[in-house]
């Protein structure tokens, strides 16, 4: 831990240099990408924090890391030592970064941060905080970049064309439709930031992101033009005749900052401050008028096509079939070998890796034994991979990239003995589960409506899980994906999306008691049409995800009759579905895993 | 229906002389009172529809009247004839009434409305749709009233001051906790428009407007003043003595317009401009800065305080008294006597006269026997008024005010035989109305997270109502209070309020088939502290209404072994509280109507 207060040391010198008395360094790249590559991991290097939401603030006196519930324990455990202290977001008495802010800030004193590798919205708040104690604000230094030794170049990855039996839609008439969008709202230009909005207009995909296929870039979009700002050295010719043909013209990453503060004055131009980084913002509303709202892309992209539906239910069953041979594996061979939390993540990924148009992990897995599931995002590392034994439950968190779509596929397993504690709450996890899956609601709904369908079981035996009950899945993109989402605090500021026939959602209640276990049971749900009739356009799900939910867990006595007969319609699914593509041996164990209760 | 053709042309020749194009007329008063005196009831007078909740637009070719779906029946059945055409608000490809506006009018009409009888929001909305098409706006001539012959009155009433004992707070304390709240935004005057935020405040209560016993009157908030402004005529030196001892001064109610009017540059005035109206809010913004928000008395008032709360345990016992002795004379004397639709409401009336300090109902009651109980704010009329048989349903939606508060009650009777689809329909609604009831949730929650535990039951028998789960109830104000709901379609301006504990809420949930029968079941819900742990706050409901749930609909087979439990406990509650209240006879019969299932 003397290595982080070796670098805040480094890093104070250069805030002294700067007059800056408050330092923010967030877990962003220009884009406000969720994950980030190891370029951009500054906030990681200063802190030692290695969850995906963090942000790190430094003044001369103390450094405090913010973080939400996923992350609470991972961040008590990785910050002891360092001196930096945790503020857990969103719980009760605990400040937000710009009243904190505000609260460090003076008239002689500056604010700090990148603003490139910050997010136009959240810069704005944090310089209205500057601005009520008259503090100055300085965005041009990259101070952590400037302190961090080594820091990893931005990998040079291959891309490549999603072809149209994967996309089921051409570039062209995707932004044929998102020049309609703004045609409506009388935008000139669009500029994206969102690099999977970006990709998925563009049907390209790459590598510059770890467990997201995009690229680093902007586009802008006219009337006429349609400009792809990306690092020029990995271009190809291929490709670049591919843009030709849908009339999209190439320009370094880099000019995106000049060519927009190009702008002619009066041009309205349509972005999203949540998405765009305050750089590309004060470029553009030099001269421009900006329109904040999300950019179209966002819910047709969300909006899954049927060439992209179709594609899902075969990832799902390739996925279904990797997750079933790893039940198989954990039930029938478990004491034989010498299991760990790694080996079982591991055998899963290898089971994948058989299957067809196969691209990689979705994001890095969560493997974890025992207490460590409680744990919400833990990854097994070397150092912590857990032994796992004849007990208690093992929760599996995976997913895999496959041509034909994106999967995410929570499991818990009993791996021996279960108290009746333990039953209970799994049964309760279940039920959760099963009642959003099975849901009839009207169209209209938001995904804010729903989610206490998944809680209430949990929360009538006084659990809850701190993180929301699902979230969009993106088709070869981000594994999470907006604007769809099942929440039950309502957010502050945006119109929480209708659920839509189309849209891809997860599913995946918990309960997690530190220091004991972990128990997740998470499902896709495909949003489809059900009854038109006097009353509206009723919907439904179709669950997407085919893998048994371990039984060994379940007290059908906990369950209603309705719940019981959901669960017994699933398993009949997954064994229909998957019975063909496995082996003897493993069906027959399919056909007792997925029996009736 | 020549009556109302023969007065819409006088309207429109008003309207030719003042150019106006399109003419609004609203259903409200100057307040946006949701129940206005027959002063205000310029819409009913010029339209025939008499629905509580309604727009009427004239221009000169056509009228329209737009209502919500509570009043689709209704509004079809009394605009038969007259040439209006209905607007069902809120149905798909239905324009709103300043889409529509902005369609018919050109840069050589005008759009026109009563200024003080228009709502600043909705006035706002429909300014913007003239400007669009470069139209004219007329706001200072009343000309539906110009045009109504024998216009009624209002009613002088008498004012009295509501006991500390029943308020529970005086109004200095009222007035110092508003104070705060305008302190913490930086407001210098605070204007009231709602009527029941008044009453609250001052704890005074009249008789203005029917049901709702409140005071037509603004009234303006300062650091150091406070003025109400009332009709004169109706001032007691009483009264007069009470406000002086807490600082309350007193003018007239037309003088708030000029005396808004002067206030200084760049005073701060705090207004919601859902409650007060365009004159006003053109007579403040002239000089004045507007900030555009609830009331802070609107919250507090929907926080019931512990004497209040108390006090309603009281009123809902003798309101339960009176429903329970209904349902008796309804199950052991039908077909003894003919019974009516108006017979019934007036038996309970007359129980509830029974009670000590009854004021009178908390609004018109329904009572809608068979087919009409389809007609979701059916109260029967003279002409109506059908004979109650020995089969079917008989739905009663009632509520009294008391001293010691506001009821609102709703119960579905079994007549005699019903059809199995008849009860499994009644089960649905009384399972959707429990599962709310005994829901656990964690604070932060608002109903409309909640509304969906109550309507997934009917959602997933396919049927739905087209009305929200429930509203918030006034103390001895009116029966539909703010802002808590329980309702699943998000609105889409303000932030939904989150249930605290105090509220109180209803949950009636229904279905109603169209030519058939009506099902409600409406009990009203305390929002009360449960646990508070590891997790955060839990909140629970306390049931405050207390009449049997009629076992005859129910069909036990169809709920699950948790409803069960829910119905048999609400059904002991009944039966404990009420039973010591009861004769002999009433109890024994009790204690069957609420026997464990």
């Amino acid at each position: 831990m003397e290595i982080i207060k070796e670098r805040l040391t480094r890093l104070r010198e250069r805030m002294k240099e700067h007059r800056v008395g408050v330092y923010v360094i967030p877990s962003s790249d220009c884009h406000e990408s969720e994950y980030v590559c190891a370029h951009y991991r500054a906030r990681e290097y200063l802190s030692g924090f290695t969850g995906s939401a963090g942000t790190l603030v430094v003044t001369m006196e103390e450094a405090g890391l913010w973080t939400d519930g996923r992350y609470f324990l991972q961040a008590e455990r990785q910050l002891k030592g360092t001196g930096i202290r945790l503020f857990r977001s969103g719980e009760p008495e605990v400040p937000k970064i710009e009243e904190y802010a505000e609260q460090k800030l003076s008239r002689d004193s500056v604010l700090g941060f990148d603003g490139r590798t910050m997010g136009a919205h959240r810069a704005e708040t944090l310089i209205r905080a500057a601005e009520k104690k008259g503090a100055g604000v300085l965005v041009t230094e990259d101070l952590a970049g400037q302190v961090w030794e080594n820091r990893p170049e931005i990998p040079d990855t291959e891309l490549y064309v999603l072809d149209l039996c994967y996309a089921g839609e051409d570039t062209k008439s995707r932004l044929a439709r998102v020049r309609a969008e703004m045609e409506k709202i009388k935008a000139d230009v669009h500029v994206l930031g969102d690099l999977c909005d970006i990709a998925w207009l563009l049907n390209i995909r790459g590598g510059d992101i770890p467990c997201v296929p995009v690229v680093l870039s902007f586009l802008c979009v006219t009337k006429e033009d349609c400009i792809w700002y990306v690092r020029e050295q990995i271009m190809t010719e291929e490709i670049r005749q591919y843009l030709k043909e849908r009339g999209v013209l190439v320009r370094d990453y880099e000019a995106v900052y000049k060519d927009l503060s190009g702008l002619a004055a009066g041009r309205k131009v349509l972005l999203d401050k949540k998405n765009v980084n305050y750089r590309l913002l004060t470029a553009v509303s030099g001269q421009a008028d900006v329109i904040d709202r999300r950019s179209p892309a966002e819910l047709m992209k969300a909006v899954k096509n049927d060439t992209e539906i179709r594609n899902l239910r075969t990832a799902h069953l390739k996925e279904g079939i990797a997750f079933t041979r790893l039940m198989y594996w954990l039930k029938t061979g478990a004491g034989k070998e010498t299991l760990t939390e790694r080996s079982v993540a591991e055998y899963l990924d290898a089971r994948r890796r058989e299957q067809e148009h196969y691209v990689g992990q979705s994001f890095a897995p969560i493997s974890a034994y025992g207490a460590n599931g409680a744990i919400v995002h833990y990854s097994p590392t070397e150092e912590s991979d857990a032994k796992i034994e004849p007990k208690g439950f093992l929760l599996v968190d995976a997913g895999g990239h496959y041509l034909e779509g994106t999967t995410d596929t929570t499991r818990t397993f009993a791996m021996g003995e279960l108290s009746l504690e333990q039953k209970r709450m799994f049964t309760t996890v279940c039920r959760g589960n099963l009642n959003l899956a099975y849901a009839r609601f009207l169209h209209g709904c938001t995904g804010y409506s729903l989610d206490l369908l998944c809680r209430e079981p949990l929360w009538q035996a006084g659990v809850d899980y701190k993180h929301g009950t699902g979230h969009g899945v993106g088709y070869l993109l981000n594994v999470h994906e907006g604007p769809n989402a099942f929440r039950w605090k309502l957010p502050e500021q945006e119109q929480p999306a209708v659920l839509e026939e189309g849209m891809v959602t997860t599913d995946e209640p918990g309960v997690y008691l530190e220091g004991q276990y972990g128990i997740r049971t998470e499902n896709e749900l495909l949003c489809v049409k059900g009854e038109n009739g006097a009353y509206g356009q009723f919907m439904e799900f179709e669950i997407l995800t085919l893998a048994p939910i371990d039984l060994d867990g379940i007290l059908p006595q906990e369950m209603t009759g309705t719940e019981k007969a959901y669960l017994n319609d699933y398993h009949e699914k997954v064994y229909r579905a998957l019975a063909p593509h496995l082996t003897e041996a493993e069906r027959e164990w399919l056909r007792n895993a997925t029996r009736r209760i």
